[in-house]
């Protein structure tokens, strides 16, 4: 058996993809949802730190690399159609969305209108987690 | 303003759809993912129950309309690129996945293989579950 036979296990989408959900382990909230293709998957495994496919850079997205806001991944786990991965992680800085809120789900449909949750305050403003680099 | 101004402020897919993560809402457990196009939204809100769209049946999947496990829905979340919907829910019968499990998520990865976790057994032996109608 090869050690990546877990790998092929999942049944990738036409696109070679495979939708990820991250969960904060501690808490069970669900900080964000992306996307994965098998490396990106097999190095997230392997340097136990989540690793994403951007769908629109059309490259790997090592989440936190300019943020500093990495997720340590603590269990993968995958589900009974075996087409979707379930993250629980350690959030560094507790900042997972780039709007600088901890989870990206921070609005809730309230009287027929998306609207933003005060559970879900912006922690970090995001001019000062993205600096441009060399200025 | 129409009233359903908060449904055409989703980001559909190419598909027509949208990912959907659904969440038991006292525990936190992430309990399946799946996929609604506008009308299953609009009735999962208007009901208060989850409907999904069944990519394989395409058709509006009544969650729990055989199996009695319906899940009603006390939250809806909406994702910062407004493209991801999370529902938090109260599952009925303590079973979202098809296997009388919980959750959809009872496999981990352990050592290089996909293992099914003791925290999530089968609850409900699926064919008790879903009786074959008019026999």
């Amino acid at each position: 058996m090869s050690t990546n036979d877990w790998l092929s296990e999942v049944r990738w989408n036409s696109r070679g993809l495979v939708p990820v959900i991250t969960q904060q382990a501690t808490t069970g909230k669900v900080l964000m949802f992306a996307w994965m293709n098998p490396e990106a998957l097999a190095t997230t495994v392997k340097e136990g730190y989540a690793v994403y496919w951007s769908r629109s850079r059309k490259k790997l997205w090592y989440k936190g690399e300019e943020s500093g806001h990495q997720q340590k991944v603590l269990d993968v786990f995958f589900d009974c159609d075996e087409d979707v991965v379930l993250l629980k992680v350690e959030q560094k800085g507790g900042i997972a969305c780039h709007t600088g809120r901890e989870s990206c789900f921070f609005r809730k449909l309230v009287d027929g209108k998306w609207r933003k949750t005060h559970s879900e305050p912006v922690i970090k403003d995001p001019k000062l987690i993205y600096r441009s680099k060399g200025q």
